[in-house]
This record gives structure tokens, sequence and C-alpha cells, in this order.
């Protein structure tokens, strides 16, 4: 069961191509490609006549002609030719989606496609500014539930252990976390006052002492998530003073530059797309506030987020390798999940909506 | 469900030795070898004891011993010996089943055994004339239920798409095809009148201007499948002119040799064995008209072919994948789709009267 | 169904350190370690919070750490730190099992631990006499339920035809075996008066001329067993002057070393724990009266038992595929299936046992 009347991320903008591209989403089949004029388009991808992938057809123009018979379908999935015979019946078509390019993806709409306005897709207002610059990641593949990753994504603790040599800290798994449900998303968020920079901010910041950290984790059900990460330096001076504007709403940090200290942001976009119920694509690219326009940083910062999120991965693979093997007990829930719980409530509260929008139909 | 009063190819002639060979058919581990004296036994394979295949054992003379407690068999499958007491109950025994070997396999029958008559066996008449010469095939291996490939061979329209750069030719897919069902078989063909030679004929015939193609498409259900296609020097003449033959019951298309003009014609037959389910054994080879004697001819023709099945294999294969996961909704039926679905119905009609057949004993 | 009120061998000694192994038994996936004094713990390998396998944590002390979120177990199983939180409930708690060392290896009680006494555990008093050397081997592993190994042996047949390049013999597959069953316990036991030596007794013994040899099987279910096997110069004496002691009903096999005969005795332990239905984990030695100290002979014996033993996974495994095939008709048994049958009803016995038991409570 997947939320379906929301914008998922398909693909990269550059994978989708005049070349087909093959990929599940919600369990379903789609094949993605551009139009002649660029813009994309998804159809389901089996022709309803044999069952053959379009994806192994070819594009005639914007059309897609299966490979087994030459059967043609528009890019709204009508068929437009059947060879062999002058009639085509309404039966001869595919499911096609909507679709929208976007901050770099093509997003996909597997529900109700009336319901699919693009401006639901969410804002990054920060692309636009000039003040940041992007890391993409590369798409990563997770062979497990989307939720063990929002799952993990609401959880700062696991930093402490997961993630030791790349972005842990001593000390930080007892810091309470807020947890915050808003409309619509859930934040949980944490300062962690004068402390030593974890090791990948001290490789960028070169820090001469202690300085004030805080993560902020944004959910946006069902799985699109914020994660802010940032470190600036103490001087000793209480954190409170240097208004990091993690109460807002927004959780918008704000960067204090106008005295100078070395504030390293990092703003990473975890936008996860169910393949199965026990696969994922996994698409994230950083925004960071600094050295902009350095490449071969943007190099570093692109490889140490992959090593990190690579430690997440084997964690979920191997939960969920012991999920599917059967048989085990009810979760035992502790204070840290909080964020992740509310987040799967409201993920279940989605799924019910829509089930009963469908059965009121 | 499978038809099971019917001759299956088992294996090609050669494959059955004095080694034993295991091979599943129609779900059943089979064991296959020779008698001292040549002619071949087909015998369940597991040991009834504790299962052990039997192929795992060896030959003793003309029986069969078991590699784990030297449990003995006779071509009949009776247990002549267990080792370790006298009495041999009646029970010891594995199934045997009727084989035969004609036109260079060995056939097995996996039904009722008293009416296995091996004059059953399709005839090939043509083998005996001197007038053909045989490009034999490998066995290949085709990871879908047989029908996808009866399908396949019922259905000339797709060689246009999944065959353009072997067999196929332009704007043939247009062209109408005959589907006649006959006692016991059922046929497809079309005549291409004036058109350019296909890359495979222009390369064996060297033609220097348009010919006449044919193409005549046979099953005799559940899976033995005859395909003639042909090109002849049109010379501008009418096709009907030339009395191809194509309307006679038999579809032995005629070779007008009388007035020398070059005849390219190939006669393939493609006998499926179900393995599974979703598994398939391809047996094939082609008859050929041109060229006699020529083995480098017979090995360019060979190769040619196995390219164009193994672009079959793939839409084959690819289909299966997508049925195999399931939830699918009914297929499409079309024009092009009358011969197999006449096949289709055969095939479901021979295995209903068996069934009656069987709940009447 | 698994017996549970039993010790099964979980491990090598050698193989359960401060690092961590995981390792599943019984269907239950198990993570075993040495606390700081050496003595071994066996834990449930899900941490009770997102069922992360504790394998992938680390030790602190005698502690074992969850590697995503720390929350950490004592040798008892019970919790004793959740990071974020102060309060550790009651069913914060994982599994743990009573487990011993002894003859080399870590056992483990997988039943109610209530009855879990060490003195249950098989005793092996030829190690403590120095008569014997111990030829170790690797850990086996078998694709196939555990009781297929019991069959094999419970059936000295087997060898003639499993074993030929190895342990086999001529002639011996019909000789009578005699099956006895005791109390807890069955023995197939049989003696060959008068035969040459199998090849690979003759590569240790270099006897003259003929030996009587001996195997004596016994297995103390669920899946213990314990083979003898060896082999005395005859010189021509009648096996029963020689008092083999193989009526006894410990089938301790008496070496008459008084009159200076060569006699070769192997008693190897093969012992089977169930990974799952279908796989198996098999620990094994041998004890050997010659040639002690003697590492190049250790070495071969280690070496060929080895070749032997893999000649049985590939048996066992053909049978488990050819089961997991599914549709077999009932197993025929004969009268060398005498032993396999009596332990595989006493193992029926002891789990319809466990089972009321567990239903009383």
């Amino acid at each position: 069961m997947f939320v379906r009347n929301t914008w998922y991320v398909a693909a990269w903008d550059h994978e989708v191509t005049r070349t087909l591209l093959a990929r599940t989403i919600l369990n379903t089949p789609i094949v993605l490609y551009r139009r002649q004029d660029g813009r994309p388009v998804a159809l389901n991808d089996a022709c309803p006549h044999r069952f053959l992938p379009l994806s192994k057809g070819e594009l005639i123009g914007d059309a897609i002609q299966c490979g087994y018979h030459g059967m043609t379908f528009d890019c709204d999935g009508a068929c437009t030719r059947i060879p062999g015979q002058e009639r085509i019946p309404d039966t001869a078509r595919v499911a096609s989606y909507p679709v929208a390019e976007r901050w770099g993806w093509i997003w996909i709409w597997m529900g109700d496609p009336a319901l699919a306005d693009p401006d639901l897709i969410i804002d990054i207002p920060q692309l636009a500014t000039g003040a940041w610059d992007v890391c993409r990641g590369d798409k990563m593949y997770l062979r497990g539930n989307y939720q063990l990753m929002t799952d993990n994504l609401m959880d700062p603790s696991h930093v402490s252990y997961v993630h030791r040599s790349t972005l842990g800290g001593s000390g930080e798994a007892e810091l309470a976390v807020k947890t915050e449900v808003f409309d619509g998303l859930v934040t949980v968020s944490r300062v962690v006052p004068e402390a030593k920079p974890a090791p990948i901010f001290q490789a960028l910041g070169n820090y001469p002492g202690n300085v004030h950290r805080w993560q902020v984790y944004k959910v946006v059900p069902p799985s699109l998530c914020i994660v802010d990460t940032g470190t600036i330096d103490s001087r000793g001076d209480d954190w409170r003073a240097l208004d990091l504007g993690t109460d807002s709403p927004e959780k918008n940090v704000t960067i204090p530059d106008a005295d100078e200290r070395t504030v390293i942001y990092l703003r990473g976009y975890d936008f996860m797309t169910p393949e199965t119920e026990t696969t994922t694509h996994y698409f994230w690219f950083l925004l960071r506030n600094f050295g902009l326009g350095d490449k071969a940083l943007e190099k570093r910062v692109i490889e140490q987020t992959t090593m990190a999120f690579e430690e997440d991965l084997v964690v979920c693979e191997a939960i969920q390798a012991r999920v599917d093997n059967g048989e085990l007990p009810r979760q035992l829930n502790v204070a840290i999940d909080k964020g992740s719980t509310q987040v799967r409530r409201m993920v279940d509260r989605m799924i019910a909506a829509e089930q009963n929008l469908a059965a009121a139909e």
C-alpha cells in the first residue's frame, strides 16, 4: 500500500531522454521518455496486446511503437495504429501518468490524474538565490521499504552509531531532540552547543575550537526528507544568542554571516520513491553555502555524503532482510521514535483517506 | 496443464547416449539413455527409495543403478535388485515412458502409454527426397511458456518489428494474412508480391530485382510449428500465375523450377517441448532447397536463423517476466491474433478432452 | 518442526571470540560471542527496537550495543541502556540461550532454559585417555534437511555406491546389518570378515593380506551421529574370536592390541545442527588410534574424510532439490532403512512430547 496522490521523483532530468527508460514505481512498470520538444512522458510499460514492455520498442516521433507487432501509442497512451487492421478499439490504450520537470528531477503522479497539480511539488527556493551550490548525488538504490529510510532520517540519534567515522560525534546520542508536528510535515531537531566539530565538518571548516552544531530533520510524508546540518564557530557565545532560527516552523536556519564567523551549512534533500514494497529509488542532492563554485570541494562533499548514505543502506537492508525472514515480534518503540512514529501515522492516514475517496466514487 | 497424449521431442538423437541425460519435460524429471543395442529409454528420474535422481547413478548393461544404495531398474522401470534384501516388492518401480527415434530426434509420450503409437509422429517426407538439405539448429531454451512461442510463430506480422535486420521487410505488416483452420492444424499465410528481398534472402539469392515472397505458418497443436518462407524472382510476373501452391491444405509450396527462376525456399521445423509452465525446450531444423551439400552455406543459414530466433526469445522472455510480475489486465486481441487464438482454443480442447477421458476411467 | 530441548553444536570453540558471530540455528538468528572472561554467550540476533541484527553492533565490555541507535543488552539479554531516555521498560530485552563449551565445541540449548543441564551433553571419554588423537574437520554446510544426513549415517549400504573410491569395498552391500534400538539411541552395525581393506584403510595400514572390517553407526536423536569404522589384520582368524566388542550396548569396539595386529580404528563424531528446515550446519571430528602425534597423517585423514563427506553432501542436496520440486510419491522403504526409520520415529516422538509439554503449561 502506497500513497498515490502525491508527486514522487521518477528520475533525474538527465536520465530521461529520447532513449526509452524503463523504471518500476509503486510496483508499476513505467516507461519514461521525452517528446521531440523536450517535455517528459510517462506511460505504463506494457503493451496491452501481449504485454511486451513498450520500453523494448522505439520512438516514432512523439509516439512509442511496440517492438513486437508495431502497435503504436501517443503520449496520452491512446493507440494510434494497429498493423493489420483499420479499426482501433477504445480499449487499445495504456495508462499515462502526469509528469513534471522541476529542481533537476522528473516528477510523476501515480494517483488520480485530476488531482495532479504541479504547484503541489515541493518548493526549493534556495536554488534560485545564488547563495547555495548544488552537490548532486548519484541515484541510489535501497533493497528495503522506503519507510525504513524515512524512519532513519527522522532520527538524529543513529548518527552517533551508524556514522561514527563520518558525521558522528561523541555524547550526542543522549541529547534531547525536539519533535514537532505541523500541517503536513514533521520535524525533529536539536542543537549541540559547544562541541567538537564532526569529522567531515572539521575537514571542511578547519575550526580553531568548539562549535555549535545543529541538526534539523524534516519529513514531508510520504517520503520527502530535508536534512539541515550545520556548524558555526562558537567563540564561546551562547548558541541561543545567535538566533539560528531553529524555532521557526519552516526550520530555515538563518546563517548569521554578519559577524563573519565560519558557518558550514548543508541542506540535504533526500527523496524516496518506492519501487516495490521492499525496494526503493533514492534521489538526493545537497545544497551548501560555502565554497561556491569549488568543483573539487563539490566532489568531496558528494563522496563523503555517499559514504554516509551507504552506511544507512547497510542498516536498512539488514533490517529488511530480517523482516523478510518473518515471525518477528512487535517492535519496541522508544523516545527517539517520536518523529518516525508521527510520520508513519500521517502516511497511514493519507492512505486511508485515499481509499475512502476511492470507495466513495 | 499440458497436453499429455502427444509426441514431444525429448532430445536430439546425438544427445541420448550411454551417458545418462537428465531433462525435465512437462514438469517431470526424466532420465534418458540408450540400451546397448542403441534403442532409447526414458524413465522417471527419481529413485522411489529416497528420490535421488537416477541420472546420478550409472548404467549396468541396459539397467540403471541408483548412485545412493544401488537399487537397480530395468528399461521398463521395474526394480531388479535391492541390495540388502531378497524380496522386491511390486511397488519398487519407476515410471517409464514410450520413446521413439525419428527425424533425428528422440520423441517421448508423456500420456497414456496405451495410446503411444509411433505412427502419430509428424511426417517429414522431404527428408527422404534428396531435394532438401538439413540445417540443424542447436537446442535452444526459452524462459517462458511454450505458447508464447506458438503465438509468435502463428503471427507473421512480428517479423517486421522483431526481425527487422534479419528476416523483415518494409510495409509487410499491413498485408492481410489468411488464417485457415483444418482438422488438427491451423495455418496462417500470405504472399508479398513484387517486393524487395529480405536481407538474408538477398544475401543467399543475389536477386537482380523484385521478388515474390511467401510465408506459410502452420501449427500442429499443442506445439509443433512448420514455417515456410520463400522467395522467387518475380520477373514482373503475377505471383498467382506461378502456382506457388499456397492454397493447398498441406501448404506444401510447389517450387516452380521448370523455368529456372531463382527460388530460395526454407522450411523450418520448430518443435517446442514444455519443461515447466514457464520454461521450454526449443528444437528446430530447417530444410533448404538450394546450395545442397554446401557446408559453408549451411553454417551461415544456421547462424542467421539462430540470430532471428534469439530475437524471438528476448521478446517472449520479456513477456513471461511481465506476466510473472502479476496483476495484468486481460490481453487485447486484435486481427493478427486470429491464428494464435485458434491454436490456443485447440490446445484447450485437447486438454479438456484428456481430462474427461481420465475422469471417465 | 525441530526438537528444541536438546543440546546442539552451535560452533567450533575457535569460531566464538570477541568478534560477533552471526549464525542461524533452528530458523532463529543467533549472535555468539565471549565475555571478557572467555565464557560464551548466545543471544537472539535482532534488536527489539528496529530488528537490526545485534551482530552488526559491537561489544562494550560483556554487553552488546546495537549498531543503529546504541541500545545495549547484557549477557542475559536485558536492556541496560536506551540512548535518549532514562526509563528502560521490562519488554526491552532479547532472548538469551543457555550455552556450554565442551569437546571443542560451543553447545546451545534452544528449548526451555530450565531444562538445560550441561550434564546432558554427550560424553566423549576417549578425548581424555591419551590413546586417541583428534582430526578436526572444517565446519561443513548441507543444503538439505538434517535428517537426510542422519538417514545417510544410519545406513552402511550407501558406502559401496557413494564412496566407492574412498571408503567402499566390493560385495559389502549385500551383507546383513544388525539394527538395535536402545534407550535414546539406535545402532546399525556389521562386520565384514576376510575382506580386502578399503582404499583409505589400506593407504593408512598397509596390510599384507585380508582384514576384518567393522562398521558401527550410532545415532542419538535428533542428530548426533557416531560412526566407528575399523580394520584389523585377519591373519586368517575368525573375527568372532577377536572379541571386537560390537555386541556391547555402547558399541565401544575393543582394540585387541595385545597381539600386535595392525588395527586402524576411526571413530567419527558427526553432529548436525539444523539451520533451517532445508539447510544444516555439519560439525565433525574423528578420533584415531594410530599415528598419534603425526600431523601429516592427521591432515591426510581430514582430507580423505572431507572428500567422502562431500560425496554425501552431493547426494543429500540432490534429494533435497528433488523434494523441493514437490509432488513426490510416498518413499519406498526397504530393509536397509530399518535404522533410519527408527531414528525418525524417535525424533517424531520427541517433538510430540515437547508439544504436549508446551500445551500442558
